[in-house]
């Protein structure tokens, strides 16, 4: 038989939890053979659920019970401390005792950053984990980071966000050479901000493909593969990306409704949306990766159904596959190593 | 006869220069009847322009001599230094010896708001002055500053910020009391950055109808008339809703002309494209204030057509009719006395 990914779901984690991570796992183990699933969670909650979709616990899918759930607006201190049993945790403690490859959760993205350094650590040489997404470009995607993990990032922070994200890129996009960039307010290298001056020093001496400082549209531009930035700014610019589509598509879906002949319209526009609608759509999008652990942990969207979340399923099986955190391991190796001899 | 408005234009300014902004004094002076513009520039090059467009200078249109132009990719300290002629630097000085109402330049953002300062000076009581401008929303469209003069802004500039677009948002929206959210990355208290956490404090105890934090996509959603955030943050999020937009109409087209029936399909929908461009064009929105100072400067987009910047004149004109710098500057000294009673 050949090797099988391990991977533990939150199972009570998001805005909708076991409802939409059930259908989400079953969905999962149909479009990969070679990952098997933990549903960590309210045994019975799941054994019901599961029995919903006429689905049983099985070979390559099976239950391990954790009794608490932490809330998606509860304190990560408050939740590290009182939640030790909670479906979050339990997830990341399987992927420290080695009995998972990588852990999921839709949950409350503070707590389950604050649970995850708690319980796996650091890599040795990364100050702070960064949360990395990958966005649509005119030309392909984008990854970026960091999205909120962290606020008033140091430069040698950003520093290290930029080979996380480097090292994340050539090892899921099969880049060998990824462009990474330094999120700024003008190419003129008279703006920004201090630790952004100083983390472009850093990175014009680093060994990575740095093509410097890029402003908040080259993120939907193309020519850049790692888009490097403060947490803070990082979730403005996310957040503000959702809030623009929202408001495209409710205006789209008004006009396209407006009367007869706009339905007509939408009609004969169909393929045209639907390519759209393909292209863009945020599900196929959906998993940040939490990188600088010692461990693999994806987050998926609060709000995500199940086809999102088998997104964020696929997205941890890559990063086992191609065993991100070691490889980020060995690249901090041979820096820390240059460094020493420079 | 009427009032008449006067505002000066840098007509150097901009990636195109004379020949955007003489076509769009020329349509500014159709819509408003009530204006004056003067062309501050190369005069020879200004009158062969205006002879193009089969028009003179007259009562509503003069033209001032300027010999210098300042570059788009100029340091704001050399072009203070040593561009004194410019035109950009002479539309500023006629609003100072009280020859103009206002200026408005598509010129070097950083050079403008240098020049600005230096020549203008500040209002009492603010320490920096910031760029706001409007964006569409879901209901409407939202005022957000500061896109990019002011890094590493403290609590109290975040506070000088919200006071000027809270009487921005009441004098040229007619609305009296205007939403003010202050941008930050979750709606949890505990999240944010200190500058961020303190202005929260401070904007918690003022009088401006303070409706707490806000996030990204809230700038879209139309539940804010003002929203509050540091110049980098600012503008990383307008530039990646530019690229946003690039990307998401790139793609349209694309799919709209990719056969003989995408193109049928293109002519069926025209009605929602042309609503759906006429909603969210950015030429609509185009003219940025800059608040804070002793009188009025608006800033055109670089790459604005003349439509657009016959907008950014629209803008300076409201701006003189409303007296917006007046109305700050009563609002800080009312605040003021508060302050010292308190």
């Amino acid at each position: 038989m050949a090797e099988q990914y391990r991977i533990a779901l939150d199972a009570m984690g998001g805005d909708h939890g076991l409802s939409v991570v059930v259908p989400a796992a079953l969905e999962a183990l149909k479009q990969y053979d070679d990952i098997a699933l933990i549903l960590v969670g309210d045994e019975t909650q799941i054994q019901s659920l599961l029995a919903q979709h006429l689905a049983v616990a099985g070979n390559r899918l099976r239950i391990h019970h954790a009794s608490q759930v932490v809330q998606m607006d509860e304190a990560p201190a408050v939740a590290l401390k009182n939640k030790k049993d909670s479906s979050m945790r339990v997830a990341i403690n399987l992927v420290k005792a080695n009995e998972a490859d990588a852990a999921v959760s839709a949950g409350n993205t503070g707590a389950l950053m604050a649970t995850a350094r708690f319980v796996l650590k650091t890599l040795p040489g990364i100050d702070r984990p960064a949360i990395c997404t990958i966005l649509p470009s005119i030309k392909g995607h984008t990854h970026m980071l960091d999205l909120g993990a962290n606020v008033d990032s140091e430069a040698e922070h950003l520093y290290q966000f930029a080979l996380m994200g480097s090292e994340l890129t050539k090892a899921i996009d099969d880049n060998p050479n990824p462009r990474v960039g330094l999120l700024n307010i003008g190419q003129e290298a008279i703006k920004g901000n201090e630790q952004v001056k100083a983390a472009n020093a850093l990175l014009q001496g680093s060994p990575l493909n740095y093509i410097g400082y890029v402003e908040g549209d080259d993120i939907y531009l193309g020519d850049v593969d790692v888009v490097v930035c403060d947490g803070f700014v990082g979730n403005v610019a996310l957040k503000t990306s959702e809030g623009l589509a929202k408001m495209v598509s409710s205006h789209l879906k008004q006009e396209f409704t407006a009367n007869l002949f706009r339905r007509f319209a939408a009609l004969v526009a169909l393929p045209v949306l639907k390519s759209f609608r393909r292209k863009f759509d945020p599900r196929r999008y959906n998993g940040a990766s939490f990188l600088g652990l010692q461990g693999i942990v994806v987050k998926s969207h609060g709000g995500a159904d199940s086809i999102a979340y088998a997104n964020a399923i696929g997205m941890a099986r890559t990063e086992i596959i191609k065993q991100v955190p070691q490889r980020i391991h060995k690249q901090l190796e041979h820096l820390h190593a240059q460094r020493i001899k420079a």
